[in-house]
């Protein structure tokens, strides 16, 4: 693998200041860790967004968080055999393998794949429905949330109530998965949707009995 | 979405210390990402896994880094119309969407996944093989890497080699990608493997000169 | 301007060894930075006193802070058409065209030109008292700190509080700036008061409800 | 100072980082520039560009380097009682002072202040013009090398142009303080022009008798 080059030096300054500080305060728990296996009690699926870091906001320990991040949080519906394995292989890890108890879908405003989503059904990124688009195939999961939510009124509330509808679809998605529905039926493992504001830094927690999204 | 569920207590608590310090101090500059968009130098590639948190060991802010999180931080060979689309379409996303100027792969010892793709390879985890496995099929991307390394010697020097296999696999085939390659070829794009030792701390790099991984 | 000189060898030598190492392994973002532009997330007031890099410090890449030197890290009141320029100029632009979120003053201690003040205003320099002295004259920033500080009871402790005194003077001058009052009294911009010791490396945060210093 | 807030926490870990490291390992060196004062053998005039770090292209150690950046390493004119007082004043505590022996003046391709300076000559902003402008009124140091510089043919090869004209001015200006151009006859100080391509890497050197910027 020729092409592999040092990591730029200012990142292994960093690296190193965390090693003789972060890493040696609590060795003792990494290295339990280690031995020990991890034991995290929540999945997170997060937005790869480099503005929204689950680890700051819930004050993650390592050990705590199983934690996926691709595009828009998306989990794509259960199709063995099929599309999208990344995704449903860590969701099949984490509740079969892992067994947590809880997986929290999260997305937030200003989303770029959800945007990416909403011009590719507008028409306006024709380039998006190609077949050679992996943007465009990946968001083609939230292609039903787009049609139940026309039409469009005002272009910025749709995209926000995109955003969410985002984080309603991979909750229904989690459910086709048969390992996920009969643990969350057992009592086993309950979801959690959430939409985080990264202008205002609220977040909001998806309520059926008001089938909508409310501060937490 | 009948079955969602409000937000376990514990992680409202956490999340509402968080606005009142962390958000509220640094709100300038989240308002100033949501209106200008993200400028993240960087793309990581990293596990799901809850013992390892690139943010903590890079020091990083919100902003700096693209972030997907995946099953022993895996790339699969560029595919278009194929399987995998998740990490595919956030690669793309980010190096052709973002221009991120780097891509940096990072796995870890004590990997879940691996181990995983190690005991289906050897015949002691039938269950993998089936069509039906969505860690299996996803860990199929690292049994040419399996191949490569055998014979088994010892288990555990076996398991640490597989892993870092696993980064080179990822960067092989990173570089299948058109966009990826151009972009290498044309310096607008470095790729970085790591590996990081979860007991000890320490983090190494690959080096083509040496074909190893060395401490940064 | 016949009376520029080559540039020294050792510098030559030095600046070969990074365009080969530094520049060429993150050459992708260097280009990525000049194509894009830059988009500090804040500005650094610091000293130009050669044992005091901020860059160092706080593990800065390319293109993270914008960076403002001059002597004893002070800002200077707003006067349109008046004097002190120089950093007003630094300041507008940070704010009003780069949108920084932080704007962070860091003195230091054993500070030259606070000494220099220290001296001034006690009578010891006469002649930074002239009005052809440019060190005596941007020092005057600084005399109404020196002048709340008395009486003074011992030497180093003083010197000591007017390099901290400085820091306050140029966070109060900051605010009397319209655009920068405007922003942080609409949550888009924060200011913070540093100062570092530098024999023993600890760094102090002004924290108002002390009204002190205290480590950060 | 009521406003003063917190330093962000991505920034207090990477300072703890830097103080277990980088500080532990060099206290001896820190605490002896301490006590010993410093000794600087160059003083550097950069621009405030978060892309241009003078400190990595020069390798430069604790001690070494007097730093003073302002928007586009501008040097005013020597004007006692006038304006500019931030600058003259670091020139006269370095050269007076300090005597370093050398003044390196840095300029750089897409600097932003000089495409102001541009846009601003050429009547495409005319609040720059206006007296209130702090980055007009610093601006206006470099319009005499818009004047020598027009007409303008091609506009990114005019803004270059200007960028090293600015470096010219500055050399030019230094040479109208006293304490300047007495040590430069005496041979006791040299002076340095020097402009870096950020895309490229390449840096320049003003040789007076090619009359041009060379390659160091």
């Amino acid at each position: 693998m020729k092409q592999a080059r040092p990591l730029p030096g200012y990142l292994v300054s960093r690296y190193k200041g965390w090693k003789a500080t972060t890493y040696d305060e609590n060795q003792a728990w990494y290295r339990h860790l280690a031995a020990d296996g991890q034991h995290p009690r929540a999945m997170l699926i997060s937005c790869c967004d480099s503005r929204v870091h689950v680890t700051s906001i819930f004050g993650a320990d390592s050990g705590e968080f199983f934690i996926h991040r691709n595009i828009a949080s998306l989990v794509p519906p259960c199709e063995p055999g099929g599309n999208h394995h990344g995704t449903s292989a860590a969701i099949e890890y984490a509740v079969t393998g892992l067994k947590v108890a809880h997986v929290i879908v999260m997305g937030h405003s200003y989303c770029g794949g959800v945007a990416g989503c909403h011009a590719m059904c507008s028409g306006k990124a024709p380039e998006l429905e190609e077949s050679t688009s992996f943007v465009g195939r990946w968001m083609d999961i939230l292609r039903p949330g787009y049609d139940r939510l026309l039409p469009i009124k005002d272009e910025d509330t749709f995209l926000r109530d995109l955003e969410k509808e985002a984080v309603l679809i991979s909750l229904e998605n989690l459910m086709t998965f048969p390992f996920v529905s009969e643990r969350v039926e057992r009592g086993d493992l309950t979801l959690h949707g959430l939409w985080k504001d990264i202008t205002n830094g609220s977040l909001l927690n998806y309520d059926p009995r008001a089938d909508g999204f409310v501060p937490v």
